[in-house]
C-alpha cells in the first residue's frame, strides 16, 4: 500500500540547543520512499550522517525562539505482515556477524534477568518463532496498553513490575524476553497506519528462520501498514531525537498517516 | 542557494535487465535536502543500500518496454566554491585513514603513469592546494572541453592523448594527475546551476589542508551552485546507471537545474 | 614500554556451547602488537570478525569437555598516561559521528539519571578534561575499590548505591557521570602492568579536546602500561566472552603481564 | 593443515619514506592466525587500520637507512580447494550489496573490454562455476605462466597482448574476463605451499552459487594450503607495500611456507 507519512514536531528553545533528529525514513529492503520533505523553520544548517545501525540522522543546533520540524513522505510498504508460524531458532555459531549486537543486554532491555520467565512463557513452543509469538500473546494479555501514558523511557524490568506501558515499554520488554532465549531482537520506531490514537509507534522484530520478522502486542491483529525510521537495540538508539544540555520538550507535537493512491505518487 | 534539481531518463528494454541507480542526492555537510521525488514509470520493487563511498544507491530489474527514471530535488548548497591559495600539502601518514584509498591508481586514473608531467606542470609551486589549482588551469588551457562528445569514460592515458574530452574526461585526468604527486583525489558527479549545456556534470574534488576542495576545469570561473549526486574514485565507482546485461541506453535524457525561492521549499 | 600479556581461560563444558570471545588486542594509535599467539585446547573452528566498535570477535563453539583458551602478546605501549588539565569540552556539534553514539545511555550507565549528580560533583570546574578528572577524584575517594567482590556487571545506579565495587563498576558510573555532561565516554578492557592483584582490567575513557583520554579510579596515580583489548559502550559490548545457553564460568583464569627487553621481541 | 608463513622485506630507505604495508594475514572464514609476530628493524610507531574490503593495513614512515619488515604467521587452512562443477551463476539482483563493486571495472581489470571474449571463451557452458572454470582452463592453456618477470603490475588489456605473465597478470585477466560476464571476481595475495619458485603469490576468487570459490591458472591442479593476506579488486587495491615518494623496492625478499605439525602451534 502506498501511505503519507507526517511528522511534526515545534519546540520553544531557550539558549541554543544542539540536536540529534532521526526522522528520514530510509528505504530498503521493506519500504520504499517515492517522495519526501524535511524543513526546519527557522532553517538552520544541518549535516546528516549514518549511524551505526544505518539510520539517517540530522544534526543542528536549534536557535532560541520557536523551533519547528516538519516531515512528509509517500512510502510504499507491504499490505501485509508476514507471519512464519513454526520458522526455526538460528543457532548463534549460524548467525550473521550483523545481528549478533542484537543478541546482548541494552539501556532499556536487560535481558540478562529474563532467563527463567522467558523459559516459563514459552514452555511447550517449538523454538524460534513460536516462542517469539508467544512472548507477543503473553504481553497482550498480560502488560496493559496505555498510550500516551509516558513519556520517558523506562526499562524492561520497570515495565514487567508496573504491568503496563505505551508501546515503546511493551517492546523493550519483548525484547528483553526474545534475547534472554538467545534470539536477536531490536527496537523499531516509526509509523503505524491507522493506529488510535494516532502518534509515532514503536514495535519489535526478531530474528528467525534467518530474516526479521515484525511483532506489535499492542495490536490485536497485525495488519500491514508499518513505516519503520529507526531501528537499533532500544530506546536510547532509536530517539525520534535527541537533545542536549537542559530538557526540552514539545510544545506540539502532529502525526499523521493517510492511505493515498498510486496515482498522486 | 536554493536549487530545484531533476532528472529525467528513459529506456526502452528488451529484456528484464537489473539496474543498479545513483540518482538520489545526499545531504552531508555540504549539501542539505530539502524535498526530493524518486518515481519509476512502471513501479517495480526497489531495494536501496549505502556503498563503500557512502553513496545511496537503487537496485531493481527494469521490465520489457519503456521504463523511465524521473527524480527531484530541492537542494540548500553553497552560493560560492571555496578557494584556499596556499592551503598545505597534507603529509601521507596525517591522513585519515578513509581518505588513503583516493592515492590509489583507478580504472580510469592511471596515476601511476603520470607523475613526471604532473611535476613539470606544478614546478614552482607550494605543495598543496597551489599544485591542484596548477594542474586545474593548465587542463583548463590545454585540454579542449567538448561538451556530449562521448558516452563512454576513457581514462587519464587516453584523454591526454586525444587532448580533449568531456567534464568526467577532464576530471579522470586531473584526479590522475593529482594522485601522483600524493594528493588524494576523488570524482563528484551531479548538477551543476548554469551549466550550459544543461546535463548532468563531473567535476573532481581534492584533499588538502584537512578537508576537500572543488576544482572543475570546465569553467572559467568557479560559482556556486554545484550538487553531488555520488563520491567516488572514478567513473566506474560513480555511474548515475548501472546496468547488467545486453546493452541499454537512454533513449531521452532530460536534466534540469532551476533557482528557487526558499519560499518555494 | 614493551609488555608480554597472557590471558588463559579455563572452562569445563557440559553441552555445545557458543562462545564469542574478544581476547585479540589490536594494533592501533595507541597500541602495536608485535607477537601474538591465540590457542585453543581442544583445536576448534573459528571465525573472526570486527564489531562495531572496531574490535576483534572470536566465534566458535566449544565441545563438551575441559575447554582452554590461551593467549600471549608482546605489545608496545606508553609509558605515560596523557594528562591534559584545561583541555576544553567538545561542543555537541563539533563532535565526530562515530564519536556520538558513546553519548547515549547504555545497559551499564543510565546517564539519564546522573545529570544533578555530576553537576556537583564538578562545580567550578573549567568545562572538559577538568570535569572528568573531577569525577575520577571523587569515584576514587568516595566508591571503594574492592578487587574481586563481583563477577556479575551491575549498573551505574547499583554501584551508587553500594558506594564499592571492581574496577568495572568504578569506570561504569564514571562514564554515566561523563555522558550525563554531554562528555563522550567508553569502557575499555584490557591489561594493566603492575596491577595487584594481577587481573584483566577495565577503566574508562572520556573525549575533549578531540581525543580520547584515559581514566582509572582504580589506581592513586596512572602510570602507563596500558594494554586495550576492547572498547566499547559498557561491560555489555566489551565482554572478554560472552557465552550462549546454560551459564558456564571459567574453572580457572590466569592474567599475567610481565615487561620484557626490546631485544626479546 | 597447519602452514608457518614467513615474509622478509628489506628496503635501503635514503628519505623518510611513508608505507601502508599489508602483511597480517587475518582470521576469518576460511583459516584461522595461531600464531603471528610482525616486527621492524629498527622500531618504528605504526598505526593500524582496516580498509574497506576489511584488510588489516599497517602505517609508518620508514626512516633512512637499511628498514626491514619481519612477519611469520602460523595458519590453519584448507588441505583441499573447493571445487563445485555446476554450481549456478547468481542472477545480479540476489547478490549481495557488498558483493557488487566486484563487478566493476577497476584499475587492472578493464572488464568493460572483453565481454565478447569473455563469451566466446565460456561458449556452451552452464552459467556460473563452469564458465569460470573454462577461463581458468583457458588461461593455463593459453598465457604463459612466467614467475618473476614483472615487478611493475600491468593491465588484463595489456596480459592479453602479452600472452604471458606472473600470477598477478594471470589473475587480472580472469578477474576481467568473470566481470565482464556479470560474475564478481576478486584478486587475492597470499602464500602457497609449495610454490616453486617460493615467492608471493596471487590468485583470484569468483563468487557464484551464494559463495567465492578460488581459481589459480597457475597451478595445473588446485590443492590445499592457500593462505590469504588481502582481498581486492585488483592489484591496486592489495599492494603488499604501497609506499609514496621517490620509488624504492626492496633490495631483499624472502618468503617461506613449511607445513608444521599442529603440536608446534
Amino acid at each position: 500500500m502506498w501511505l503519507r507519512t507526517s511528522c511534526d514536531l515545534t519546540f520553544d528553545i531557550t539558549v541554543p540547543t544542539p540536536f540529534i533528529l532521526m526522522l528520514r525514513p530510509r528505504s530498503g529492503a521493506q519500504q520504499w520512499i517515492a517522495r519526501e520533505e524535511y524543513s526546519l523553520t527557522p532553517s538552520v544548517p544541518v549535516v546528516e550522517f549514518t549511524d551505526n545501525y544505518g539510520n539517517l540522522c540530522q544534526r543542528l543546533v536549534a536557535p532560541p525562539g520557536i523551533f519547528a520540524v516538519h516531515t512528509v513522505s509517500d512510502v510504499m510498504t507491504a499490505d501485509f505482515v508476514d507471519r512464519a508460524p513454526g520458522a526455526p531458532f538460528v543457532e548463534i555459531q549460524n548467525l550473521p556477524d550483523a545481528v549478533l549486537s542484537y543478541l546482548l543486554p541494552s539501556r532499556y532491555c536487560e535481558s540478562d534477568h529474563f532467563c527463567a520467565m522467558a523459559t516459563s512463557i514459552t514452555a511447550g513452543q517449538k523454538l524460534g518463532y513460536d516462542q517469539v509469538a508467544a512472548i507477543e500473546t503473553w504481553l497482550r494479555s498480560t502488560i496493559r496498553f496505555e498510550p500516551g501514558s509516558s513519556d520517558i523511557p523506562v526499562s524492561a524490568l520497570e515495565v514487567n513490575a508496573r504491568q503496563s506501558g505505551v508501546c515503546r515499554d511493551l517492546s523493550h520488554l519483548g525484547i528483553a524476553l526474545c534475547r534472554s532465549l538467545s534470539i536477536p531482537a531490536r527496537l523499531v520506531v516509526g509509523f503505524l497506519y491507522g493506529l488510535a490514537p494516532m502518534d509515532l509507534h514503536a514495535w519489535f522484530e526478531a530474528y528467525v528462520a534467518g530474516r526479521w520478522y515484525t511483532f506489535d502486542a499492542t495490536q490485536t491483529v497485525l495488519k500491514g501498514g508499518y513505516v519503520a525510521i529507526g531501528y537499533g537495540r532500544d530506546a536510547a538508539d532509536v530517539a525520534v531525537y535527541n537533545q542536549f544540555g537542559p530538557a526540552v520538550y514539545p510544545t506540539a507535537q502532529g502525526v499523521d498517516v493517510q492511505l493515498i493512491e498510486k496515482e498522486e505518487v
